[in-house]
């Protein structure tokens, strides 16, 4: 038998306590011993739970309890997620988390703490949900050299983007029906800004090449601005418009980015739709896989983390390595990656407005949609961020009275 | 270091020594050894290959020499695989295999053998190729219980099929063409009549479901019947034509089946094309999570090996559990199953044979395409096989000189 606790009695703290319920005897098997849930700690009371009688409200309770083997930390937030994690890998008892911000600025670091005391971190729920990627990651693409990661990797803004697709409504709307329908915070800055997304991603890179990749290093931008205009130019192109993240390695150089972007409908990440999340990797041997499941939630979240227990319990005393290493990785800026742009901007004289945007461009490629007058949208060749940013720019300054509407990033 | 020998020098087999070459660094890093290729079995010669002076025609040379810890067979076939594999994992080497024949065999008996002898029996390639399905089924979604299984296992029938959809040939046509290039054998029947897929369900599903599955068990159809003339109903009714491998457990009961199947285009598998394969898992806490990559091919399919090397040399005397028993599984009939059939038949007066044909279905869903006359199409609603078959029968003798065109299953 092994003695477990878990910090948080959130909706993935309960989560894991249902699925250990549920599948209890299935799990115990697959684990090779019985697990015991002995603590959850929460500052809360659940009165009537079945947790009711193992609940604590004082750390040091499952800390000083030397029959805790195994911790699941599903509290979310830096701090006190940081130091709780910390003190029970010091104390020789494995972690596993959910907790995007701890393992996206702390990774590194309690990876090493667990390496050094021969026990384990874990954090398969931290990205992507339930979809197995961390442990794929680890320990079945071990033949390869990984050289691009791109996922759908928050529930939130692709069930925005879906349904804006979907139903032809503007983003404002089908945000507020997110929100009434809880797959939105109240706030859903993190979400509909890419700052989730790009917490992912720097933890897929860093596993991915092996060393520290900062999320605050890497370029994100989120979904505020995508129009439903926008969606009727991309459904006309034949193209759906996703949230990307996305890091990749050329000529040992790696650059990282958060970016709504315009794929083509064939793309696998194409139909990935709704709350669903999908993760992307190319490696030098095994070519293109894709790993595709619903990305939060709480029974798909508590299914990693009840995994990563399972794992923790089969691996008591003995360290599964991850290659992330402490030093870190600079980023390529993305002003020297390759882009596509997608224009569009108001326009009195179509006419006038195609040859000004052909006297900046070279070679551009015009959309026109039924119903939307006074604009002029086009594609832009492939060429370097940078160069497209200042031909933008100089677009602006050329069409003196005449805004720029959008600028989306489109896949080659 | 660790000694390793590969048994068998053909695709596969000179894929694993070319990946184990390209990718050296990171691959000893990741299995914490140096991997050192000591053998390779064939009866051929190879002269002037990087393993000219590591050829070996006598098995017993790998045998016999204990500082080979981990053998890779990658032959194919039942015999000699199995008798070396076994004599192998009786001597206390580890053995990884990309064979699925052997697999579905006799996977149950040979992961006994290794678990007895604190070695282990992988076989992640036998499966999807490069795609990672093996380890995360007993490794990741440890916490579900699972109770589907849906794939496209064959990378060959998916070409065809793929290809026969978008450019409206018909089967033969696409097949040549698949065997001119390489994707089929001369002799396609393993492919295209379902057996390989067949196999590779078998294993998922003794896996999934703990116990042995008899590949013989198996409802099995191929894709020899699918016409142009379907896929172009298809393509009106917003399906695609698969070749799907299921496994499904109701109330403790399990069917399994490989048959075409016409799949809404929001399906995550209909998006699967050319020699792509994908699996598709539901488990209870989990939700549909899917894997997807090359099913087949020399470097990806060697991806799947290596990285069972790197496994097999981390736990070298250490077996990694893997939960399927030999006690035999008795599947449940797919009479009992329900399904919606699509129906094409010959028809002198449609509006005599849409009679006739409601008098035998209930409520049926005909459908109509431009330049095709003289027949009647329609899909079934959803009904027990076993009665819908019937149904079929009776069509037949009431419709007395009319053929029945086309009977495919249809995804409900």
């Amino acid at each position: 038998m092994v003695d477990v606790a878990i910090l948080g009695y959130g909706t993935v703290g309960s989560g894991v306590v249902e699925v250990l319920t549920t599948n209890k005897e299935s799990i115990n098997k697959r684990a090779g011993k019985k697990i015991n849930l002995k603590y959850v700690l929460d500052l809360r009371e659940f009165p009537g739970t079945p947790i009711e009688n193992i609940l604590t409200k004082d750390y040091e309770d499952i800390l000083n309890d030397s029959s805790v083997k195994v911790i699941a930390e599903v509290m979310g937030g830096v701090e006190p997620a940081y130091t709780f994690v910390k003190k029970a890998l010091l104390k020789g008892k494995s972690v596993v988390t959910s907790n995007k911000e701890l393992v996206a600025r702390h990774g590194a670091e309690l990876l090493q703490i667990a390496k050094d005391n021969d026990i384990n971190f874990l954090f398969e729920a931290s990205v992507g949900g339930g979809i197995p990627i961390i442990r794929p990651l680890n320990q079945s693409l071990t033949a390869d050299e990984i050289y691009e990661i791109t996922g759908i990797l928050n529930g939130t803004t692709n069930f925005i983007l879906s349904k804006m697709a979907d139903e032809g409504l503007d983003f404002e709307t089908v945000l507020k029906e997110a929100q009434d329908r809880g797959y939105a915070e109240k706030n859903p800055e993190a979400d509909v800004e890419g700052f989730d997304a790009c917490r992912k991603i720097a933890i897929l890179s860093s596993l991915a090449f092996g060393m520290q990749v900062d999320f605050e290093d890497i370029y994100t931008e989120g979904i505020t601005k995508i129009s439903d205009v926008d969606m009727m130019y991309a459904k006309k192109l034949g193209y759906d418009i996703k949230l990307l993240a996305t890091s990749k390695k050329k000529d040992q150089k790696v650059y990282a980015m958060v970016s709504p972007m315009m794929i083509n409908k064939d793309h696998p990440l194409s139909n990935v739709n709704g709350v669903f999340n999908a993760i992307f990797v190319k490696g030098n041997v095994i070519g293109d896989v894709m790993f595709y499941g619903k990305g939060a939630g709480k029974l798909p979240t508590a299914s990693a983390v009840v995994a990563d227990i399972v794992d923790a319990v089969k691996h008591l005393e003995r360290n599964i390595v991850s290659f992330w290493s402490t030093n870190k990785m600079e980023l390529t800026s993305i002003e020297s990656v390759s882009s596509r742009y997608f224009i569009r901007l108001d326009s009195k004289s179509n006419e006038i407005t195609r040859k000004q945007i052909k006297s900046v461009f070279n070679d551009v490629e015009f959309v026109k949609i039924e119903d939307v007058n006074n604009e002029v949208a086009f594609i832009t060749e492939s060429e370097e961020e940078g160069k497209l940013k200042q031909k933008v720019e100089e677009l602006k300054n050329n069409i003196v009275t005449e805004d720029i509407l959008s600028v989306i990033r489109v896949d080659k």
